[in-house]
């Protein structure tokens, strides 16, 4: 079977609307690609080394992909991830692109699967389905042009059009690789760091002692001290400011946000380095500290981000196996109005502060973000995140938080991806779904063409500039 | 660029869809307007003054308007909204709407700006886009208009075609607004009072021991006695229905009933006034008052209304400086089956007992309201209110709760505005959207256009007539 | 007005997307029909006897029907539902019959007026509506084909063409109706029991002391014994897989799953028994035995299903005078990611454990369900249920789902119904709804049609099979 890329996919069926959509995607097909926040490792681009083969590149490190090959009975180990506890060896390149092929059925109406079938026609010109009959040919065929200059990572970027993109990183990262980036005058892209504290502000995170002690040592306070935890913590942002970043993201289960008096805090932070504290000790110290950062966004301007409501490694025995990232996060019912209200009560009409809320639970769409980005000067709506970063669930966002937020009110794109190839696929995705939900409202009457022109290149070019800092 | 108005917007893009659309929307676009609930100060039209200036008309009043631009950073008295502690003057009307001309695209694709363009457009004439270009010359404009007789709330009231309109009351008011304007014979519209009893009910609003006082002060008896304060509340009932009132309705948090005996109620009633109860005491307490509502309308046969699930006054800052109403009550999660069913296990089959339960919280329509209303006979589906007033957001209601509930359960529309000119632009996107949505099932053969044209005539005219009581 | 049915209902509006949706229903619009979930009694097919009346047939029995009626104000009695508490005798059936037909609009745009349309004119050809006028004539003509034999239960189920259908049946039935059926030669459908266990776990069931000592009775254990407790529903599982049962049907207010030590287990037990139990304990202990009934269907290998989420009898009166299955079950919030987890991370990606997840509360498909069917290799996907078993619920459904886990984890389509005479139409429904679903794909350019084509076969054949391995 033939693999081919409708031009027009994406817009509407009708064909009085399809070309209203394709009209607004032709003025922003072409833009740069701004990316506020991903997972790209930076040393990709600094050490510029070819890609391994095509499971490491498509396969191994995508649990999007993973997962659906392992809900339908294939272990892990089969598709390259290697067990931490002994046993079953992995497969090897060429057998797990065998396995990936013989599935490609299973992605059939799925984002990974739109994204994957982008990839392989626009960058491998790929003209098969995979399959089991092709999977040896297209190997052959992706690792060939693997092993060209022009699939170099950084040839890649410049071919992506891509003028900044965000990573994500330890908060004690030295972020040499940025750093070499930003110093080599062969690589003119911009690459910066974001800083991601999750693990050092919840004292029930694995590690947390060790990760307060660390940052006391940088910061050269006692680990016991809770003005030198903060101390350091607000050092370190200022290092990621002086590093390029622009934004601080929070990744947490619930999006709940305490005020603590410092005594209270120092007193928590004390018994939380014994390990005396109760689980919902711990949520109100994390919540406390998620107040914290949002004070520090205001003093030093980093956009703060809230990734809220996954479930993290629901399935213990995959996690002790095969570690975290192994497709097996699940979304959990989100609220923001009250849980956050002592953090908006703060902040949220504070000029320089900017606040973008995700959720994975659709619900709250219309019920709290598009209402509190409609008050709060601070607030900006997330785009749709890791499971709803889909055709049709962008498209429901749309419709759920515009026409209580209008446009103006939303982040932009933001791809998410550990997936450095899938970056274009993503951003064309968007912006395709964007001229379609725009097209509709234009044939329905609701907005004008010249505003739905203005409109499409806002939402690709200014607003993740405004939203962002950048 | 010019502003103009699509005879065919809100219908289906589909063209054979459209043309059905736009049959059965004929049907029903002169029908005289009915609006059973809303806020229109019934002093406006007994004093039939003209309307001040379009910053006050339009925006000044309007917390859906003037909540978008504050999000832009635009502060509350740039928009003519007083700040009651003192400091920045608020800014003059020109200015006022200068400051909204240049916000203008901040409303493409919401509700507020299609109900604006709909009314710039049918009343004013304008044909151009409100932009800071145009704001002098479309202020001048409309102010001109603003001092014609023509524009007087009176002669609106009638070219509006507003058969009957409800206004929103507190118990307390002496309703000489609405007695004068019924002994008026000079106009021959019906304007209704109702009857909104919150803050008389949750001893935990602030106020309520001195509500409760005037209560006991009309009825004549003791400000301690439960039984005085009950018969006072009756009483009041009593006193709107005599003067035309046709429901009463309530906005609480979480729609929540309790069954109390008297002597339970009586006891917490002393400790409220006391002040002696716990937030749990309260909600207790306002929940047994709901249900006692419920009985009185049983008696008196007022309609009930529900409104739940609004965070009111978000923004401690803002309300102390602005007060009420200014653009931060966000929605929560809201849920009926089991807080509800005191309630319903009480009157729900009650023959004469009509309750119409509303929601923003979306995910209520297909799981609890069209079930509930599908079954008891009191109960009905509140229209889609405030944040969900608006075509996406009333399609999906729809579609949600039709197939379990049909087209016969629900109240038919409600405007719940404040805006005196946008009555006729909301039902009218009610009215176009309905036949949207009946025309897709024309379409798709789920029925039959006989039907469908019998029912959009009584969305419009038999069921709100009905449910209402009217 | 004349009754007719449109041969491309459900199909979507544009014209193109439509005849893709007509290509791809044609191909499976004649397969045989496979029902793994319903209520059919099984008698009907063994006793043969003709269909009483169209009230018996059609309305008395199916409080889908009733309960639209009913919050006319029509009392249950007029539609031919006998009070247990005595009082007003029921109405004849052809008093019924005109009762219903008078009502007929309250189902426009009902998925049970669509399937009672599909069966009056494909089953009875009739082809006038029902109305007052027509009532008593289309009574005698139903009631003159039920008086055929063609219209005899097991003719309609040649007719029908029906490969399997599974009925729901209590532990203790001796499945005699079942093992005639599969003895009789001169039937050769296949007519599956189905093991529902829920009374019999639950300690807060009313009976369930009695239903504890049947089991018991039969195991030849002591009332007292939790071991012959657990021994005896292992052995009833047994002899329904023995007599055909592939699946397990488990109906529960919250899908809870509890691990407990056996001996806590035991202790809970005696203390049930003993009528000792806090609301809070019985839950526990209904939920250890969720587990328990999962550990077993990896021992056995029936197919567990869970159907949660439903708010039984909400009125209480009603319930009292007419018992359950009147009309009045209500879903509630529904929410599996924390509360099933010990029984996922225990049997979740057991290879022979099939778990089949339904919801009546929308949010939890793209939230929960699909994310866990995409990584666990036991969840598929149950189709919409109930009142979620209607053409919008059903798209919107394969919409939030497909993006995250594709179209091979869902359960295929499960019809659930007690109306014997709906099942073709719901199974169509279904089909067209697929079509209708992966045509929208296949013209955005997201899948191709020769995999929408294997798809919608899959959807239709492939997958029941697999799913509830029949």
């Amino acid at each position: 079977m033939t693999l081919t890329l409708d031009p027009d996919r994406l817009f509407p069926v009708d064909p009085a609307t399809r070309a209203v959509a394709r009209g607004l995607y032709q003025r922003v097909a072409e833009l740069p690609i701004i990316s506020p926040h991903g997972h790209v490792d930076p040393r990709l681009l600094l050490d510029n080394e070819p890609f391994g083969d095509p499971a490491e590149l498509f396969i191994r490190f995508d649990h999007y992909v993973t997962r659906l090959m392992h809900a339908a009975g294939v272990p892990l180990t089969e598709l390259g991830i290697p067990s931490r506890t002994g046993g079953t060896p992995v497969a090897n390149p060429r057998e797990v692109w065998r396995t990936f092929c013989t599935h490609w059925h299973l992605y059939a109406g799925t984002s990974s699967g739109y994204w994957l079938r982008h990839e392989f026609a626009t960058l491998f010109d790929i003209d098969v389905q995979p399959s089991e009959a092709t999977a040896d040919a297209l190997f052959d065929l992706i690792q060939a042009k693997l092993a060209t200059d022009e699939f170099r990572p950084r040839a890649l970027f410049a071919r992506f059009n891509i003028e900044v993109m965000a990573t994500t990183d330890d908060p004690m990262d030295d972020l040499v690789a940025h750093r070499a980036l930003a110093a080599d005058p062969s690589f003119t892209g911009r690459v910066l760091p974001t800083f991601r504290p999750d693990a050092y502000l919840n004292p029930a995170a694995p590690g947390w002692v060790e990760r307060v002690a660390a940052l006391a040592a940088w910061n050269g306070s006692d680990v016991s001290s809770y003005a030198g935890y903060i101390e350091a913590l607000a050092g370190r942002r200022r290092f990621f400011v002086e590093n390029g970043a622009v934004s601080a993201d929070h990744g947490v289960l619930q999006p709940l946000a305490v005020d603590l008096a410092p005594a209270e805090a120092a007193e928590l932070f004390g018994r939380a380095l014994a390990g005396e504290l109760t689980a919902a000790e711990s949520r109100v110290f994390a919540g406390h500290m998620l107040l914290e950062m949002a004070r520090m966004s205001v003093e030093d301007g980093l956009v703060m981000t809230v990734h809220p409501g996954v479930f993290r490694n629901h399935s213990s025995a995959t996690f002790e196996e095969f570690g975290p990232d192994t497709g097996h996060d699940i979304p959990v019912t989100t609220t923001y109005v009250e849980a956050m209200r002592p953090l908006l009560e703060k902040y949220g009409n504070n000029p320089d502060f900017h606040l973008v809320l995700f959720s994975v639970d659709e619900t709250v769409y219309s019920r709290e973000i598009a209402p509190l980005a409609g008050f709060y000067s601070s607030v900006y709506i997330g785009a749709p995140w890791w499971f709803l970063d889909a055709p049709d669930a962008v498209l429901r966002f749309r419709a759920a938080v515009t026409e209580t937020a209008g446009f103006y009110r939303s982040s932009g794109f933001i791809d998410d991806t550990r997936a450095f190839l899938s970056i274009p696929a993503r951003h064309d995705m968007s912006r395709r779904l964007d001229a379609a939900f725009l097209a509709r409202l234009v044939c329905e009457g609701r907005i004008d063409l010249d505003a739905a022109e203005r409109i499409i290149v806002d939402l690709v070019d200014a607003l993740p500039r405004k939203v962002f800092k950048l």
